[in-house]
């Protein structure tokens, strides 16, 4: 059984997407060129396509099943994960090919784009999962246009300004949703209610789903944090580095699992979360870490990073700051993102012979990290403040909206309705 | 609980398994070799094999989870899947390549006759959806040789007669398998009662293994279109034609959806129906389709016509002809599929210079069309009344069994037994 | 709901999964380096890569949804499976480098390593599915651990006293793994209770689930099969013996399947131990396996011989030597496992011209198997002897504590807890 939908949102859903999918193809038509310019190009085809395919995999399964876990919403949970990844790709083509279109007119579409574009799209999958289940389609798509133009634009300053190169800026999805994500939740939550959310259900079976898109983010993260190399050698080095990472980090989760458990349980969404902080961790990094243990390191560090944040960190957010993260975004991804870019500034800095090279270094590194942050507070602010405001009608009905749209008994925005 | 079958099926399915299992293997010994010829070849091993598996995934995986959406025939829904998929695989293994006997005595198995074989099998998956929960597995296999005899036939007739090259005629499976198993639903429905089939059921768990297999051919269908493509600059026009062509069939798959139901809600089984259309339609006009606008305008298009199909004609052709199509591959494969061969002429024409030109190969497209719509006419209709006609007393039994041996009390052909 | 632990495995499983770790890392930190040598190897990127990625879904997510068809404990099985397979593979990694290190002073890490490392991992994963159910997670580590020690000490008499080719004496995982699991569940169960165990429950959505990673290990095994094998035109063949023998043994043992049962139902659980008897024996004899029908052959007979071996063998096991195997492991691996022995020995030997050079390679083949089945057989016994011998109060704890520990109402092995 489908959710219900509030009969209004038959006549937004259906004309957003459509209007935004024609917009699409028109802009395709005035600038899009399905053309390899070259031999060497050609020969990226064997390089990408296994990889690409991967990244699809991790995006459209990973990220859509890993969304299942509550019990009432497994089925929508994974058809809006399909529909907003799809959605903020296409966005993500085209506001990634301004540059170029500035240039030459000319947005040129091949694999290598479209793999950038859907890890643009992972950002806004990011910070979807710390609003799942408080908001309704058209809130979600809506969010996923926003947070997309937000990275694009932080990319575009980080490359630009900063020079970082794009592998490196791109990484940064993970603290830029994670941070997005939480700023959503917050004002979301701050504008309605007072009132603490229930634990999230889940069954066993919806837990079986869930655990099997936790298993392939788990096995395909190594592609994910190769596939924008251009070096094989790196690029089997990263591959290398991710495994290590991610198997030390699922290791180390299991355990803290237990041992923070008071019954000696395997808490599973606990452990979900915290598996793979490691490919988040050694994502972010990917270009400094050479060495196995450097990677097996950052791995267990992360796990346990991860796991305190999921275990004190939520906690304290819902109670001090009224902020409810239905995923643990930050503790899986923004945590683990924020260590990996430690990991990056001392290992770089650890590599460099000249002392002036390395505070150069460590200036600009500093400062990347804190154009993403407020970026990404403030896009998040600003994106949950034009859903989130109770005097703008238009928009609190759509809130109010969501009361209706969810049967979920838990996380249900009920008191809302009451207030407006 | 496996459904528990009529205790003649017993002598039935196992000796016709064995039979035809120990008959290929014997056709094997005779006639089979394993070898590649050149360096040439050795080198497609890296071409071929990712895609390969991406193929085998959806074959398998794709098809399989698709089927378990009727709440009562998950398990034997993707069991029977398996099953079919390699004997037909097996069989068109022989057939395709009974060409090659005719001039060597030898049938070479490659990875590349091993794809095109798991290809023709597809086009016998599609025409089993349309039958899915109103056959058993013996009618299912036997069904299945002889949909891959007819689709071998009538590439033959193709490549032969029309000079048709060996991608484009496989690639209209899509249109074979779909008319095959319209007339094979029509035939064996109207032989057996005048009455109205009830709703398929699903539930929740069953609609997510279903969505599982959707988006596993989702995935993997730039692959499916791709792989028979030798030239690497066209192949990789072929991914990045189908996945932006899937994109748009699945947003404006499930706008539609949420659109044309009355009280707003998305249906997961029309939207999973419609998602794939895209594809389908770019399959077919995939030699054609340069420009990314005419991919994503080409998804459009499919998903628009796919879903009034799947509204519109499904009941229709139940009320007014009596055929009823379970997995609707009408619209998910045969509309579809017909779009992109018109897109393909349309292309051609507007590429062609030369006027004769044009003229000459509409002609050729218009038979190619002509010749495969009405050989697939054909042997469903043939195929249906071997197994639909009540005179027949072997075969009607077999029908008869199907309502005991299947537990749909909602697709119960349990009129048949009454009538007989 | 996960299972709930005994209050003391909490104690026990994560201070050992730590210091495991914590071990790994520093091991990592004095020994390994992620390096590639030279230009060859970095070519190999683009040959392993998909694979690596194919055996790893295989490993992780294949054998790991396997195990979920009991009915209750479809969850725990899933993430143990993830946490042992992980485990085994560090451990394996470290094992097979000792060689390397001994002469070096450097383990190098690169795909290949990790492949042969996972490979390792899947004979300790197989014979744990032997106990399935019957073992808590300390067990399960442990277990793991001594397995994979005792694979590759296997493997390196093999390859030194023997001269075994390297894939040719990793592919012996499947015998190895089987009967170690065998002996395993004998001393443990034998030292337990007199009582037979109950039937294996488990219901439809769970063997959707056990379904699902059947379909990944059918799917990918020829990515299993063919990863070690150097040769471009080899590696082929493997991939296409394979995959005939995959298919003619899921036909066989579907329709062996119908035959045995009194019902003529399809017993899934049965099914699926036979489908993949082919991968394991054409697995076993990959490097002399050439033409089609041998390898089509091979499955047919692995089929047979696994499904006389669960309908006969695994019942004579309970009755006779009161050794329950859960998962079936000595038919699903070990016996198509000695028919690929048998296999290549038969084949090897005919296609040898020199008398002498055939009974010389007879002789060694042979001790080959004497080698692995003694070792395997005394590795087996030790480590069920060690967790299962009633006098070390320590480890009869452990046993003791699997009563409590989980939720079989079928599997449990409540008498241990009496006798004690």
């Amino acid at each position: 059984m489908a959710p219900q939908y509030a009969p209004s949102l038959r006549s937004r859903l259906a004309p957003l997407l459509l209007i935004l999918q024609t917009g699409f193809i028109i802009i395709a038509a005035l600038c899009f060129e399905n053309k390899e310019a070259n031999k060497l190009d050609r020969k990226s085809f064997l390089h990408f396509y296994p990889e690409f395919q991967d990244v699809n995999v991790m995006i459209i399964l990973g990220f859509g099943f890993l969304c299942t876990f509550p019990v009432r919403y497994g089925f929508s949970g994974s058809g809006f994960n399909l529909l907003v990844a799809i959605i903020a790709t296409q966005w993500a083509l085209i506001l990634n090919g301004i540059d170029s279109w500035y240039n030459t007119k000319i947005i040129r579409i091949d694999l290598k784009s479209i793999i950038k574009a859907e890890l643009c799209a992972v950002s806004a999958l990011i910070s979807i999962g710390s609003v799942l289940g408080k908001t309704n389609p058209v809130q979600l798509t809506l969010i996923a246009l926003l947070e997309v133009t937000g990275f694009a634009l932080n990319e575009w300053l980080l490359q630009t300004l900063l020079k970082v190169r794009p592998p490196n800026s791109i990484m940064l999805l993970h603290v830029f949703g994670a941070l997005f994500g939480l700023m959503l939740t917050w004002i979301l939550y701050r504008d309605g209610s007072k009132q603490g959310f229930e634990k999230e259900k889940f069954d066993r079976k919806s837990g079986l789903f869930s655990m099997l898109g936790v298993v392939f983010l788990w096995m395909f993260w190594p592609s994910f944090n190769s596939v924008l190399v251009e070096d094989d050698q790196t690029r089997l080095e990263a591959v290398c580095s991710t495994y290590l990472s991610l198997a030390v980090s699922a290791v180390t989760a299991a355990a803290l699992a237990v041992l923070s458990s008071p019954r000696g349980k395997l808490n599973p969404i606990q452990m979900q979360s915290c598996v793979l902080a490691g490919g988040a961790a050694v994502g972010v990094s990917v270009s400094v870490v050479q060495q196995p243990w450097e990677a097996m390191a950052l791995g267990f560090t992360a796990a346990i990073l991860s796991t305190l944040g999921y275990r004190y960190l939520k906690t304290h957010l819902l109670i001090a700051f009224e902020c409810h993260d239905t995923c643990s975004v930050l503790s899986t991804h923004g945590l683990p993102g924020l260590l990996g870019w430690l990991a990056h500034l001392v290992l770089q800095i650890k590599y460099c012979d000249d002392h002036t090279v390395a505070v150069r270094f460590a200036v600009f590194h500093i400062c990347t990290l804190f154009t993403t942050v407020s970026l990404s507070l403030s896009m998040g602010i600003i994106t949950g403040g034009r859903f989130g405001d109770p005097n703008k009608t238009k928009n609190a009905s759509m809130i109010r909206l969501s009361g209706r749209y969810l049967h979920f008994p838990n996380l249900v925005v009920r008191n809302l309705r009451q207030k407006n």
